[in-house]
């Protein structure tokens, strides 16, 4: 759409020479017309008798509103009046207007008062755009009116908005059945709503300078919309600018990170205890098979490799220069690093932003940028690359290589990520401290992770983002390649706090994030337990086909409750087909139920179980199993566990790839049977119905957001 | 509050004498105005003349609307006129109203229009009544219009309901705050929305015939309120009856059942892998101190004990009779266990109402009830009840002795219920199959648990309540004592289709299950896992004193996570008072954050930790301590474990009683560090932030609904 950008900017350059942030309605009629935004017919009145003559023109009823720059909230004024309906009316109402407007803001400049055409009865909708601190401008739509106010029913997206993102929107409130017409009311013109939407998020992202666009109220019909009052804001902050990296700089210098031929360390020791000894015998013990070259002024071999007096005299190019430092010491090392050119450099110490230390931090940034060094830190743990069997941290090893790449911005939730893939085995292909992300981010990481062979899925733990919308660049790159999964904390106000306390990051509204993020396709998790077993089982479950998920039961209580799930995350339970449920019934006992969930029930044999998830599997039209387990003496756990993965494993060989949860309800030997099937690619968990099914609801999730159904 | 239940009573008499189950606006208009329910002023006319003047005697504008017993819907029938401002227009109104209504429907009598007063701007509600099959008569109260319909925001309670109840649904809709009025909208008559709740509530309790009332919209202002539209409808239907026990007969039954001295097994076997040999070994070798009998006809000597040919045969006064025979031999087993005066038979067997033989299991209901058996189940495991080391079962036996009862409808779940507690060494004091609650139901259990010194705590799954006031009842009796956990499987639709399938058992709808559990003090858990782990946790807990949480954490990265955890739980974090801030400060390093959470930061020193756990014990302005612990060589996680539980010991032998959790974050060590905790009286949890908040929540819930706060 091409729309009259020059007209907009006199008007904005004209309000800004003047001194003033909000605009006046002409003004944002101005504004709304160069953007072809529907508004009723209206004009300016400075006398009473142009108000007559306005409304005659217009037509009666009108509406009449004060039109002051400094009277903002109008009706609070008395300067509003509706259903004008004759000439004698106007011309009481425009005197009536002025006096209590004057009468509210004695101060207040009066231009004059608007006539407006009175709107046609219609669905009150709310349109506007605002300034988010992490993704910038943001389109925002929900129902009008003081209930949706209370209820907080309203939907964002990045501006600006596309056709389909707007038509999405429709579809993302609470209440967005009001707009298909409900007790006989008609559905409201929805092309023409989502036109608007366009139109807001293309105005506020063409100017910088435009904080907030107020439509509201907007009166949707089936005929089309009209924006009944127009707010708009101006704002003369600018977002600092952040350096930028082209895609292929940042592969380079993330290859360098994670599979680096060469390592460094600076701060090497001998002494135990000692962060640089806990890194040199990491990397050591980790087997890393590229060069280790410590670096340490006092002492002439480290853990029996030469060491060096300076990075400088390190021989041959070096990838990565790990830090084992305390913080004063960082920039002067960091510059070496720099002239040796290091791409990349790991801060393990703290003593920057998160202590105050933000003039120190700025200093290495500086350094950095200057010198080309990548930064990843300061403040945390190090990083894990079990592909490289390189263990760059004072923690201990991490070996079990697999698909899963994970990254924390804290340090306590790094620890609790190597914990749970330790005991858990999760198989893992990267885990990341990001620490105070004073350059390397989430989105540099993902970067690398979307185009990393042995990477199946991301998982981020995430307080803030330094810049939103390169993050939502890397994950629409990545997601339609491999499922993204983030927590990001500091989801409630009080949590938030924390957060500020703890890196001095501005949490953004999570209204906004949970809104931009879906619109990246990224899966949220609610916490850090769904976070962790999320990241374990995404890589384990092949990519759904279709909608339609069975459930098999020997449980009729598990049934019940793994139903339950279903719903709560989203998924569908197949209507089972006259001649598949006949298939089913053909195994299972004439009390047993069919129709889905199938139940089996508890007494039978592993055989009965076999025979109805062979069925399960071989069937084309089903799309995923969710399995129910009744510890049995005729089927005990490992006999149901070795069955099931045998099933499995012989449809795959047939080509046959089908997400399998399963749900395990018994004694303790349950325990070993769900580590034997998660181990043989069937998503399995003791003691819980609900597990199981948000880890396939997570892996639905992230299809729909790649496209695959 | 006295009624005029006899006018009531006129008009229900003489509209289920002319067949009718729905009443007519005047015949609504006499039931309000028995109840005081304030409706407008109103009258019904015949003719265009007598609207006329009805209109003039009520005063212009009215309302029209058609009167006729077939036309529910008056709107869609062309039946409605609102605004009627003039004589001539109410004329003109009448005749339009009366030609719609027979064009809508040619065989609707018309009695008649009625003409009303326009009822005074203000926020429309819903107050209505409805029959739910688990709970009898409940009371609903929402706000009115499209939208609310469209959220589904609405509440209810048991009908009759009380002052203070009615009070509290009107905080108990998300959009609560429109009645306090927003916006610069006047605040509603809160007192007289309360007494119209109340008034309806007791009409649907006082006439069993009343299926549902409607009161939809009630207008509320500042000044009161008016029903300006009231449908009523009958129902013929009667509940049928259920045998009802008192409250000393339950619990003497419930006694012998739970702590028996003698105990009979009906079908007993020395024959392995059958389960009357199963039942036979898990009572002598879980060391049950009674006597046994076992009961078998070819037999004469079962596991070393003596068999008799028939449970008549068994010397002395039997407390319980565990059926261990086909289905089909029950009934005359069960008529000889009446006959020899046994209280309580055990029914393991399946093939009853869940396999669809309900005659067979109305059969053995009607021999119990002739001879004063209580029966639990069929179709069950059978039951624990470790503090007589007694174990009545087939499973596996169990053994850990401690303070939580826990039941399952279904045995699957039972089974993840033994697999559960015996890896996390959960205490127990009985763990009972219900099955298909012939008989005995969650009712008896919770009235018996209430009272029995063992127990600490109630979790109970299940798939209906086959009588929801028994249960509220017996909840509200046990809640102030103990806390009652259910897990209501079964909540979706889906989830209650397949609970239909699974035992017959109607499941009732979910919003008022939800409601009316909250009203009678139950915790409901959201899933098994959840279920179980406040189960394992809340015996462990003191009961909270005050509001005040107060984070401790060794990971900032975790007090954000757990800040997010504390408003997810509804909990309060504490504003913490300039001198206790002071105080934290001095244990803690300068770049630590101090506020809540108190960020201790990463590299301390276990006196850290410990100080602050102690000043947090110490501080009487504290209530409830949440510990976020992050493993470091400093302070490795037993030392963290030991410091905990030695600091929460020492206050507890000082009489201080809080309750702490912990989430640990770390490398597997921290299990061990976990279980170390949990065992010590602390809630503790790796790898994940919700889960000990997600428990201290729970038990702040209970501590509420039990008036402790």
């Amino acid at each position: 759409m091409a729309f009259d950008t020059k007209a907009v900017r006199e008007v904005l350059d004209a309000a800004r020479a003047a001194g003033r942030t909000a605009l006046t309605a002409p003004e944002g009629k101005r504004i709304t017309d160069a953007y072809t935004i529907p508004t009723p017919a209206e004009g300016l009145a400075t006398t009473a008798d142009e108000a007559v003559a306005l409304a005659d023109r217009i037509g009666f009823p009108v509406a009449m509103k004060i039109v002051s720059p400094q009277i903002l909230h109008k009706t609070d004024a008395g300067g509003v009046r509706v259903g004008v309906a004759s000439a004698e009316e106007a011309r009481t109402a425009f005197t009536e207007i002025v006096t209590s407007a004057k009468a509210y803001d004695p101060q207040a400049g009066i231009t004059g008062v608007q006539v407006q055409q009175m709107v046609p009865a219609g669905q009150e909708v709310l349109v506007g755009a605002v300034t988010d601190p992490t993704f910038g401008k943001v389109v925002a739509f929900g129902l009008g009116g003081v209930l949706v106010e209370v209820v907080k029913d309203i939907t964002f997206r990045l501006a600006p908005a596309g056709h389909d993102d707007a038509l999405s929107m429709l579809d993302s409130i609470k209440a967005a059945e009001v707009l298909n017409g409900v007790r006989g009311g008609k559905a409201v013109d929805r092309e023409a709503l989502a036109g608007l939407i366009v139109k807001v998020s293309q105005l506020a992202a063409d100017f910088p300078e435009i904080a907030e666009v107020d439509l509201n109220p907007v009166f949707a019909t089936e005929d089309g919309v009209l924006a009944a009052d127009v707010r708009i804001l101006l704002t003369d902050a600018r977002p600092a600018e952040r350096r930028r990296y082209t895609r292929e700089e940042i592969l380079g210098a993330m290859r360098r990170l994670m599979e680096p031929r060469s390592v460094t360390v600076i701060g090497a020791s001998n002494e135990q205890g000692k962060i640089g000894n806990s890194v040199m015998r990491n990397l050591i013990d980790g087997g890393f098979p590229g060069e280790i070259h410590p670096v340490n002024p006092k002492a002439d071999d480290i853990l029996g490799r030469k060491a060096y007096k300076t990075v400088t005299d390190v021989p041959g190019d070096v990838d990565v220069a790990v830090f084992a430092i305390p913080a004063k010491f960082v920039p002067a090392a960091l510059a070496e690093v720099g002239r040796k050119g290091i791409p990349n450099a790991v801060l393990i110490p703290s003593g920057f932003a998160e202590t105050g230390e933000h003039e120190l931090q700025q200093r290495i940034v500086d350094i950095a940028e200057e010198h080309g060094v990548r930064l990843l830190g300061p403040n945390i743990y190090g990083y894990y690359s079990p592909w490289q069997d390189l263990c760059a941290t004072f923690c201990t090893p991490y070996d079990v290589k697999g698909g899963v790449a994970l990254t924390s911005q804290s340090g306590g939730i790094g620890m609790a990520i190597l914990g749970f893939a330790r005991t858990t085995k999760t198989g893992v292909s990267a885990i990341v401290g990001l620490g105070n992300k004073s350059d390397v981010d989430e989105d540099d990481l993902l970067t690398y992770f979307g185009e990393d062979p042995h990477t199946q899925c991301i998982a981020m733990h995430l307080e803030d983002l330094k810049d939103g919308r390169a993050f939502v660049e890397a994950a629409r790159a990545t997601v339609p390649k491999k499922p993204v999964v983030v927590l990001k904390a500091g989801r409630t106000s009080a949590g938030a706090k924390a957060a500020g306390s703890h890196t001095g990051a501005l949490a953004g509204d999570d209204a906004v994030y949970e809104d931009v993020l879906r619109q990246a396709g990224v899966i949220r998790a609610p916490g850090l337990n769904e976070m962790l077993e999320y990241a374990r089982a995404l890589p384990v479950m092949p990519a759904p086909k279709g909608d339609n998920v069975v459930i098999i039961t020997g449980a009729g209580g598990s049934g019940v409750l793994l139903s339950d799930a279903i719903v709560d995350n989203g998924l569908s339970l197949m209507e089972i087909p006259p001649d598949l449920d006949e298939a089913f019934r053909g195994f299972i006992p004439p009390f047993g139920a069919a129709g889905n969930p199938i139940d089996i029930t508890g007494g039978e044999p592993p055989s009965t179980y076999e025979a109805t998830i062979r069925l399960g599997l071989e069937d084309p039209r089903i799309h995923a199993l969710v399995l129910g387990y009744w510890h049995t003496i005729v089927t005990p756990p490992m006999v149901f566990a070795e069955l099931t993965a045998k099933a499995v494993a012989e449809a795959r060989a047939k080509g046959i790839e089908k997400p399998v949860v399963a749900s395990l309800a018994g004694d303790v030997e349950v325990e070993e049977a769900c580590q034997y099937l998660f181990e043989r690619g069937v998503v399995a968990y003791p003691y819980t119905t609900e597990k199981p099914v948000a880890a396939l609801g997570a892996k639905y999730r992230w299809a729909r957001a790649a496209g695959l159904l």
